[in-house]
């Protein structure tokens, strides 16, 4: 799969992905432009404060996505009209804004990586200026992304190795949609009912029919004829418009016993898959596989385990991440230079307000320490030099580099790394039961 | 406000709409135009079975997005060489859809109004082929948008006329948020800090600065004096990065007591707001106002009502639909001809499977029955003639005839049209508390 195979253009309907900003990051800029604070070499962090209530790790999912947009980023003169016929900056800072492209460096987890709380997933360097710009449209990407990857990734433990089908695209955004297959397929989904992310991503997309296709024909007998004459006998058919019993036995008399699979969209699931099941063998269709999709969630999926299912489609709890459709990502000032002198030192800064926002300074490194059997044992993240025992086990990969994107890489590379960071975490990792992050973050 | 002022092209990361498209509308596509059921006259409708659970009416949004995506719903020859080597589809599909422009009739509720369980939001007609595909990108639209209008409008009734501002952008896909944006702004937001939101749909964009601000220069004092200087007196100042009472001393000393307003965005915002309001009156800035933007949802707004605050600032729980991050609309055909003739009568078709999946079928109006003092009294909803006292009670008005767009409006009036039918329902409407519907349906 080669992830920009179908990258037409730019994926926004504005010019670039510069709008996807608020509006204080300009006049922040306007601010500093003016205080001379704009040019301080400066360090921001993406992190999380907490893991959504009960889960056990997050997945950082949307990297990729990150590095397109700090790449398109920039302000061309339909834009630029806009800001100045809104008054949103001043004559000084549209001219800056201008020729603005991200001159900086860009280290982070790399994409398909778990996190934990105080992770620092993504570390942008450079001026204040070129990096205060970029937070909102990162913090959108990764706030999305990530959320439906932890919930694909907890579905896929749950479905120990049955294959999921993303089907969620009638359930959020259109465009969110598309990078809602994405991450799902990173957090170990199979195939996605979503074109458009077949077409963006090369996702490979599947689909037959609704009930739509059954109730448009005079009966279900033309309607199942229609589909395996059509798309074959290989074909999924649809058995719960009617009667599921009265459907399968048709279903298997129209195909024969290569029918494909069955789909069921409703009912008692564990119940209906076990009697369809022995009513396909019956019938002689060992092997037509059974596919499930209403309603699941990683707890439906688990509860599952035991019927005879063999593949899960999943829509609303997929794209709305299992009720935890954001992550609490933040972008903090963590270091500045305290003058515009290239050379000046980093000296950390934090908000120090009373009460859980307070955040900590200092650029920072991260480490995952194995235990002696070789699964993680705890998220260390310093600020000082990274001690001997952890080098080889620092997290950060160099993303962009003097503004020059380094690290793209093909999706199932990243869907890869992500099954093998899961697998690396102490079993209790992947329990559905509400918990705390499954290793402590330890700050040296 | 011009919708479409800033309209620079598709909106859209594919060459159209048309990929917004779940794989099996095409395969469906390819079965029907095999059998010939994709030539029948066909009535699909938009619904929900239900509310979100506690929710006393929903909010009709993304009306204005669907007649933009059917417009742009077409198959260019990038698309077509996709679904081509992708096997998605047969050659005949193909050259159906190589031409394919939605033709049909679509009626629906205005955008903005309410709607309740069954309420035939959306109905769409023309022949089978060229209504099945519509389906997903017309329930992304609404499921997303109409959650997030939801949202706003329990939002707004909270905040009982302060102002509120839409600052969510970081907390979801990059592109659901100008939609949030919109549909918040439908909802009765009254500014964004999205400024694609601003950019696309004229929606008015404020900000002034983050905590970012004040810790990249030497002092708080340094920073409050660089925004004065640069933003003027009138800006917001941050007033939470170190002490509240002391940043908000020094604000006024710098700015003076023309100061716009401070913003407060942690700790306990009732006692905070209360003491901040006390410390500026007595240092004679009676007009400076509040602004409080941390973590706030409807409950949180009602429960500072009586607190000094001048405007709320909402970014995740709008976003996320504040605890329900979509609806659960669906688009079902609900009658069809029983041949490709086109003076076939319409013949109501439904799903007959046992439980909650079940649907009615036959083309249906609506109306919305007034008691004798005008407030909404019940949801009507029929499938034979409309009764004479309610003709002029009906809730479709007609969006795209014979395939042109009929309806497009400004956002403003949508936005009017959603607080008059607000304001219009029994006043159990607003309450925050869980509750059933405000109205029943009733099926006649």
């Amino acid at each position: 799969m080669n992830s920009g195979e179908h990258d037409l253009g730019l994926p926004v309907d504005v010019p670039s992905t510069a709008l996807f900003t608020d509006h204080y990051e300009l006049t922040m800029l306007q601010g500093t432009l003016k205080s001379g604070a704009a040019h301080r070499r400066s360090v921001f962090e993406v992190f999380t404060r907490r893991l959504p209530e009960g889960r056990r790790y997050g997945v950082v999912a949307g990297t990729g996505r990150v590095l397109d947009a700090v790449e398109n980023f920039r302000f061309d003169a339909d834009v630029l009209s806009f800001l100045r016929e809104r008054g949103v900056v001043d004559e000084p800072t549209l001219q800056w804004l201008a020729s603005y492209r991200f001159s900086g460096d860009v280290w982070g987890y790399p994409e398909g990586e778990v996190y934990f709380p105080g992770s620092p997933i993504l570390r942008v360097e450079g001026s204040f200026a070129e990096c205060v710009l970029l937070e909102t449209v990162i913090l959108s990407i990764l706030n999305h992304d990530s959320a439906i990857a932890a919930a694909a990734s907890r579905m896929a433990s749950a479905a120990g190795g049955r294959p999921l089908i993303e089907m969620g695209a009638r359930r959020t955004h259109e465009l969110a949609a598309v990078a809602a297959s994405r991450a799902a397929y990173v957090g170990g989904f199979t195939t996605t009912s979503d074109l458009a992310a077949g077409f963006r991503y090369g996702i490979p997309t599947v689909g037959t029919s609704a009930h739509a296709f059954t109730l448009v024909h005079d009966s279900e007998r033309d309607a199942f004829r229609a589909q395996v004459d059509s798309l074959g006998r290989g074909t999924t058919l649809l058995v719960d418009t009617y009667d599921v019993g009265e459907a399968v036995r048709m279903a298997v008399e129209i195909a024969g016993p290569d029918l494909g699979a069955v789909r069921i969209d409703s009912g008692d699931l564990l119940l209906v898959a076990h009697r369809v099941r022995q009513q396909l063998d019956e019938l002689g269709a060992t092997d037509t596989r059974i596919v499930v999709t209403s309603d699941l969630d990683e707890y439906a999926i688990a509860s599952l385990a035991a019927a005879p299912v063999d593949a899960y489609g999943v829509g609303t709890q997929l794209v709305t991440g299992s009720g935890h459709p954001t992550c609490s990502m933040v972008y903090k000032l963590v270091a500045r230079a305290r003058s515009a002198d290239p050379k000046a030192p980093l000296e950390p800064v934090a908000k120090k307000s009373l009460g859980a926002k307070s955040s900590l300074g200092g650029r920072k490194w991260a480490a995952r320490r194995p235990d002696a059997q070789g699964a993680a044992e705890a998220e260390v993240v310093g600020t000082g030099p990274v001690p001997a025992d952890l080098v080889d086990h620092q997290l950060h990969v160099e993303l962009i580099k003097g503004g020059e994107v380094l690290a793209r890489e093909p999706l199932d590379t990243v869907r890869d790394r992500h099954a093998a960071a899961r697998a690396s975490l102490p079993l209790s990792a992947t329990q559905l039961s509400r918990g705390e992050a499954v290793i402590p973050t330890e700050f040296v």
